[in-house]
C-alpha cells in the first residue's frame, strides 16, 4: 500500500537482507529495519517489530531464506533446523508462522545440493510473500461482495496491510469496497493492551481516506446495541479444523455481542491460517504476554503498584458465532466439512 | 474504609468546608481537597475529582448545603436554584446526583426562615451521606449471601467505597464476604478509558488484601469462556423503571457475554440510583466525554494523529441480562413491578 505516495510491503528481501517496517514506532514514526540473520527475524517477530498473522508468516519465510543462505555447508541440516526452531518459538499462536517455516523446509528438501537449496529457499520465501499478497487481494474481492454501500463496519485489532505482506485480511474488503466507490464508515476498537487499532488500523484508514472513529474496546457493544454497526470483520491468527478462530484478545466478546444484536460477524483469513491439526479452538496455544502491557500506558504505570495483571494476547471465538470465513478461495460457513474442503481446493 | 490505618469517607463536611479525596491522583497520591462553594463542588464532580454514583450523590448533597449556607438573604431562592442547576449539570447520567439535589431542596422547602433552612440543609446533606453509607453496608450484607466460598468474581469499573461515601456497591459484598472468612478472587477490568478498575478498584482490593488480577477489558470474555468467572458484580449510575441499567461503558458487553456463559450477572445499587421517570434504559442520557480520553494515554497521544474518536462514558444493559439488583432493601429480579415496589418499601 502507499505510504506518503510510495508503495510498500511490510517485509521484503533485497541483496540478501530482510527489510521490515518497524511497526512498534507507528504511527508516530515510519522507518525500515534491516535484518541479516534468521535469529534477527525471530527476535523482530518476538518483540513485535512486525506482527499480524500474514506479516509474521511472510517474515518467517524470509527468515528461513536467511537461515539457508547463512547455513554452513558442513552443518547445513543442523543450522537450518536450529533457525527454524528459533522462528517457530518467536510467537506461539499465529499459524502462518509454522506454515511458512514448513513450506521452506519442504521446498529445500526437494533439492540435492546446498547451492540449489539456497536458491530454492530464497525463491520459496518470495513465493510465500507473493501468495500472501495475492490471497489478501482475493479476500478483498470476496469480502467486498458482502459490503453494501453506506455500511458501518466494526473491526478489532489490526488485520490490515500492516498485518500482512500487503492488503490485509479484515481491511482488504474495506479497501476494495472503497475503490469500488462505496461509502463506508469504520469503528476502530483501540484494542488494548497494545492498541493496534488506534495506532495501526486508524493510521491505515487515514492513509486510505476512509471515514472512521476510534473507540475504546468497551464501546463496541454500545454502538452495536444502538444499531450503529452493520457488520463486523476481524482477522485470525489461527483457524481450527472445526472453524473456531483464535484472534486478538477481545474478538470473542465482539462476536458474542454481534450475534446478540443480529449483526453478521466475519473472519477474514487466508487458508495459510488454517490449522487442520487443531481440532477445535481449545487446541490452539494462547500466548500470555508480560504484565506491563496491562499495567503501564505510554511508558508509565497506570495500575495500582501492588496489583498483578494477566495478559492473554488472544482468545478463541467458537465457530457458531461466525457468519462466514472470508478466504482467498471464497466465503465459507465455518464447519469442519467446509474448512477441510477449502484446504483441499 | 481504611487508608494506611486511618478511617476515611470519600467526602465529608467540616466547619463549613467540604473535604474530598482527590481521586484523579489515585493510586499514586492520596490527598484531600477543600471545597468552599457549591460551584467548587460542581467543578470537582465535572472534572471527576470525585466520581461514582454514590460519591457524586454525597458530594452533591454537601454542595447543596454549601449553596444554602452561602446564599444571600435577599436572593436566597435564586442563589440556591442557581447552585442546584450548576450541580445538576456537572454530570448527566448518575441518578444519585439529582436525587441528592432534590432531597436538599425538598427538605429546606419545609422550613420557614433562612436560618432554619441553612441548618436543615446541612443536616440533610449529612443524612444523605449517612444513608449512602448505610445503604452500601446493607448491599454488602445482601450481596454477601450470593457469594460462595472460593468464588472468582469479575467486576467492571470502580463501584467500591471510592464510588460511594463509604463501602461501595459492587465491592461491598466482596468486602463483607472477605470479613466473613470466604476465600475470594477478583478479576478487575482495567476499564478504559479512565482506568477506574486498574487504578481505583485494584487499589481498594490491595488495601483490603483481597487476591485479584487486573486485565484489559478485552480479556473478561476469555476468562468467562474458560470457566474462570463464577459471578459478575457491577455498580450502576442509573436504574430505569423497567430494570435496565446505565453503568460504565463496557458493562453491557460483560453482561451479554456472562449470560452466554451461564454466569450470573448482578448489579449492586442503592434505591437512590433508581429513576422511575426513566421508563427504560433508552430514556437515560448518556454522557459523551472528550476524545482525548481515548486518543491519549499517560498524557501522550497513542492513536493516529489524524484520527478522531468517540467516547460514550456509559452504556445501557437491558434488564433481561441482569440476574438480580442488589439493593439496600434486598435482592430483586429487575422487573418494573419489583423496581416500583422496592422504591415504595
Amino acid at each position: 500500500m502507499l505510504v506518503d505516495g510510495e508503495r510498500y510491503r511490510t517485509v521484503w528481501m533485497e541483496d540478501g537482507v530482510v527489510e521490515m517496517i518497524e511497526q512498534r514506532d507507528l504511527p508516530d514514526k515510519f522507518h525500515i529495519i534491516e535484518l541479516r540473520t534468521a535469529e534477527d527475524v525471530a527476535e523482530a517477530i518476538s518483540r513485535m517489530s512486525t506482527r499480524g498473522a500474514g506479516a509474521i508468516g511472510g517474515s518467517a519465510g524470509y527468515g528461513m531464506a536467511l537461515s539457508v543462505m547463512n547455513a554452513s555447508e558442513e552443518n547445513f541440516e543442523e543450522d537450518v533446523e536450529e533457525a527454524a526452531e528459533k522462528l517457530r518459538k518467536s510467537r506461539p499462536t499465529a499459524q502462518d508462522l509454522f506454515y511458512a517455516v514448513d513450506r521452506v523446509l519442504d521446498r529445500i528438501s526437494e533439492e540435492e545440493t546446498v547451492e540449489e537449496k539456497r536458491k530454492a529457499a530464497a525463491d520459496e520465501a518470495e513465493s510465500i510473500a507473493d501468495d500472501n499478497v495475492e490471497s489478501a487481494r482475493k479476500i478483498g474481492e470476496y469480502g467486498n461482495e458482502l459490503i453494501e454501500d453506506g455500511y458501518k463496519i466494526l473491526t478489532h485489532c489490526n488485520a490490515g496491510w500492516l498485518a500482512f505482506v500487503d492488503w490485509g485480511s479484515a481491511l482488504s474488503p474495506i479497501y476494495r469496497a472503497k475503490r469500488a466507490g462505496k461509502e463506508l464508515f469504520v469503528w476502530v476498537d483501540e484494542t488494548r493492551p497494545r492498541c493496534q487499532g488506534s495506532r495501526l488500523t486508524a493510521w491505515e484508514l487515514a492513509n486510505e481516506k476512509i471515514d472512521h472513529r476510534v473507540i475504546v474496546d468497551n464501546a463496541a457493544g454500545h454502538y452495536m446495541r444502538k444499531g450503529k454497526v452493520d457488520m463486523v470483520i476481524v482477522g485470525a491468527d489461527r483457524v481450527a479444523r472445526n472453524g473456531d478462530v483464535a484472534n486478538k484478545i477481545g474478538t470473542y466478546e465482539k462476536a458474542v455481542v454481534a450475534r446478540e444484536n443480529g449483526i453478521p460477524f466475519y473472519v477474514a483469513a487466508p487458508t495459510s491460517t488454517i490449522d487442520l491439526n487443531s481440532r477445535t479452538g481449545d487446541d490452539i496455544p494462547i500466548e500470555e504476554r508480560g504484565e506491563e502491557e496491562v499495567t503501564h500506558m505510554g511508558g508509565h504505570r497506570v495500575a495500582n503498584r501492588s496489583s498483578r495483571a494477566r495478559n492473554p494476547a488472544f482468545d478463541v471465538t467458537p465457530a457458531r458465532f461466525i457468519e462466514g470465513l472470508i478466504t482467498e478461495k471464497g466465503v465459507i460457513e465455518p464447519t469442519e466439512e467446509n474448512v477441510v474442503e477449502v484446504m483441499e481446493k
